[in-house]
């Protein structure tokens, strides 16, 4: 009997799963999304949400489970003992208050018009005015920022959390838990508390690699005295990930039509979810380029990395440090430009040749030679993420002139994102975290050829595309089969289990000594506006005023 | 019996001229173009000409003058004895071979075919490759260069000079005179040889400052032992400024309809004759706005000033030192940003709304506070003419975010060229050449409020504005009501002959103090960029590879 895995991504604004073969990680052809009703929520009973905020309604969590399982089985054919686990990633800190009978708080009508009682998304920033106070507490206890590199934003835990406390004491004194939202699928499956150590080490400053484990009750009573609380609203334990959190309980697995012995995985991060579709090895960085970017590293060495900002030591397997950089803006930069910066005569142009904007731009651009725009774009249009986190940061082109066409300037994005993951990537090795192996997925990796050649020009080393889409929930469908028992580890399981290398893209020696040229000038230009002349964060408050 | 001056400013594409009543300015109605018929030569003899090279043919400004004056005295209903002086102004080293018997050379049927035997227009850079080591020679020779900030380019006389003795020996060998076009007008017409200081000083280094006059012979000699005796072909002695260059000669003045008592004045250079039409005054500057910027100024102390390529002591008025500077793309600036940068859905909403693409993108940009674009540009899309002159340098725009929008960025350029102008007379103050009042010509000092507006905010000083494209000329004729004897100075022929002041801008205090902030973080960056890293310098040798 063959066996088999379900793999669930839960995304920001839609869920995805499929079954895969545990044997050889082969996708079954029925595949299904399920979007989110309540998407991100922008308003509530009636009332709109504050700008900063970005809620969202746990009960369809819950009916993506329903809309999704019952249906990949059905439609792939496979009979119920015949899925052994169930793999599920999801967003970092998105995570709701449970209320005394265990369900989400927001189901009690005496809480459905509070916010507070819904998931805070991962981008909430309803805390921004909690978050500079809690960090400068949390720089005082020892290494505690260590894991985030330093910041602690109003996007983690503790901000959130804090939020809550303040502005609705009602909703705080009538959660019993405070959980994440893929800790909640795996509770909700399994019947008993999953607490993920994904999630607690990166976002709730779990400290792993040391063994310190939880802050300490004095940061919260630092924070407010009343809130030191809720240490126990949070739970202590955590679930090593690579565990089962337990069987699928009867009444799911009747509900979802699986059998009472599927193992369900302790949740992971959707940013390391693809690692189990490109291989979990030491020294492997897997990039996903999409509308933002995420270039994520596993190294065996406990290492902490500046301006990095999220470490998770057994985060994405026990025994490898799990590394998470970005870009804030990427797909979103190459859209702006579209939308704000091309003539009329390129559209014209672009119909006439019947291709898209992008394809156009991108067909006059990949005729330059390199260095001919003579242009060095820096790509903080939305905020450096990583090495020098600030989300002051702007945009800059330096090298204009009246000869200038649009086509230069959206080279010159492009590669100016290009060697922002090349200075990511120098930045974990100056940092002892070894680059053996460097992988691409996202929709920029398949859509977009001359990036990708410039991107391995730009490294200077192979470059393999994953060429799917089904990159993430694959991933997740590996955490499944561990759990399920069918490998010992997740090394194993993910090398057994990987997708192919659709394209693999070679670095060419004199493009890369030309972009040598270039990059060398760009990280000339990154450290001046980044660390020397203060001009960006200036020209911030000024527009911000 | 009123009498009148007639003005002609001879441009690069056209000659403009006017008759003004010497006694308060009035310029007559009837006022008239000629377009020179050859405009900038492409071909010669059916074939192409170097795009470097920028030559006109002087029948055109024969044909200028037969065009032009009798229509001005026939229309204007004007007796010829009323008619008592011409000035004439015409660009800066636009010279010409003349040949033994006093012809221009290229009219000799022997040369109609050899390029060197027309007029080279200023911006004629066929001498690009000669530049460098003649500039070399110079910096040995004492003060030669202060006159020219430095610099010693392919745009002036020795390098064109040069170019013609290595290139065309025979040209050279039948040249009997190399003769500035201005002084070619008034020779013409005074059947003696004038050689105006205007044109001497600056572009032929010329010291009259301290006296030293023309480089010595030994400076020729070091270009080329046989080059020496090219100052043979210049003469030796110079106009004063302000004088009569002569009568006008019975042939001319039965030709063109005029007294044979009328005066011509010694010519000057076009960028000067705006102070003519704004008054002639120490510490004055005006700024001729258009599609490159001049921002010209007179002192009555004589000072060099570094970064400033034109110094010319007696080269407007006796005793006065004038000083040019510039910004090579000011309107060609804003004409690249509107046919590069502007979308599809804004020239549509511009159409939809009445406006020009220009007034639309004003209308967006007038609305905003300063700073908030969050925007700093350096405009050096075309290079840095002054205060740090360099080719190479380029556009530079810092604060770019997914929110800027294409009025964001015209507004940051239109601020950027303003930002430049002040650094301009920043630098004139720093050295000594005190600044009292600044006055605005040229189509967009016409036609810009909001610019003006900026412009005022940022020196934080009134600015007037002629509102009149007849400046030029009207400037040209102070100068002959001067060689008339009309008035013993240039001073006081302008002082009541000048353009009345047709708007005046004043500074607003909050707006000074809010763009004092911007304009120092521009500094800084313009330093950073101009003198500490040579990135842009990079850039552009990447680029022209």
């Amino acid at each position: 009997m063959k066996k088999y895995s379900i793999g669930i991504d839960f995304g920001t604004l839609s869920a995805r799963a499929l079954i895969a073969d545990v044997e050889n990680g082969e996708i079954l052809p029925a595949v299904y999304s399920f979007e989110y009703p309540h998407a991100v929520m922008t308003e509530l009973g009636g009332k709109a949400l504050p700008k900063n905020y970005a809620l969202q309604h746990p009960r369809d969590y819950i009916d993506a489970i329903d809309y999704l399982i019952p249906r990949l089985i059905k439609e792939n054919g496979i009979a119920p003992e015949q899925i052994v686990g169930i793999g599920i990633d999801f967003t970092a800190c998105t995570f709701l208050p449970l209320g005394k009978d265990g369900e989400p708080l927001c189901f009690d009508p005496a809480f459905e018009n509070d916010p507070h009682a819904y998931a805070k998304l991962w981008k909430h920033t309803g805390a921004d005015k909690y978050a500079p106070r809690i960090e400068e507490i949390a720089a005082d206890f020892g290494d505690m920022l260590k894991i985030t590199g330093g910041i602690l934003s109003s996007e983690f835990m503790y901000p959130k959390l804090y939020e809550t406390y303040v502005e609705s004491p009602e909703v705080y004194k009538n959660t019993t838990k405070f959980i994440n939202a893929g800790d909640f699928i795996a509770s909700l499956l399994t019947g008993r508390q999953v607490r993920s150590l994904a999630y607690a080490t990166i976002k709730e400053h779990y400290d792993n690699s040391s063994g310190a484990g939880f802050p300490p009750r004095e940061f919260f009573e630092r924070i407010d005295h009343g809130f030191a609380d809720v240490l126990d609203k949070l739970g202590r334990e955590v679930d090593r990930v690579g565990d089962s959190a337990g069987s699928i309980t009867p009444e799911w697995a009747s509900r979802l039509g699986l059998s009472a012995d599927t193992q369900v995985a302790v949740p992971v991060i959707d940013a390391h979810g693809a690692f189990g579709a490109a291989g979990i090895e030491d020294g492997r960085v897997v990039a996903a380029l999409g509308t933002s970017a995420v270039i994520a590293a596993l190294s065996s060495e406990k290492k902490y990395v500046p301006g990095i900002h999220s470490h998770g030591y057994g985060a994405t397997a026990p025994g490898l440090m799990s590394f998470e950089a970005g870009i804030r803006a990427m797909g979103d930069l190459y859209a702006w430009f579209v939308g704000n910066c091309v003539p009329a005569e390129y559209e014209r142009r672009a119909k006439e040749a019947g291709l898209g904007i992008h394809a156009y731009l991108r067909s006059l651009a990949e005729k330059k030679e390199i260095g001919e725009s003579g242009l060095i774009a820096l790509d903080w249009w939305s905020g450096n993420r990583s090495v020098v986190p600030n989300d002051k940061l702007s945009g800059m082109i330096v090298g204009l002139t009246l000869s200038t066409r649009p086509e230069d300037i959206y080279r010159a994005i492009i590669e100016s994102t290009v060697f922002e993951l090349r200075r990511v990537c120098e930045n974990y090795s100056a940092h002892g975290v070894k680059i053996n192996s460097f992988i691409a997925t996202g929709g920029i990796a398949n859509k977009d050829p001359m990036l990708m050649q410039i991107l391995s020009d730009v490294l200077g080393m192979e470059v393999g595309c994953l060429g799917s889409s089904e990159a993430t929930a694959l991933g997740s469908a590996v955490w499944g089969a561990v759990a399920a028992g069918c490998y010992p580890t997740l090394e194993e399981a993910s090398a057994k289990m990987k997708l192919p290398i659709a394209k693999t893209y070679y670095p060419d020696p004199a493009r890369v000594a030309a972009y040598e040229k270039l990059y060398s000038r760009y990280v000339e230009l990154y450290d001046y506006f980044a660390r020397e002349n203060n001009v960006m964060e200036f020209l911030y408050n000024t527009k911000h005023k």
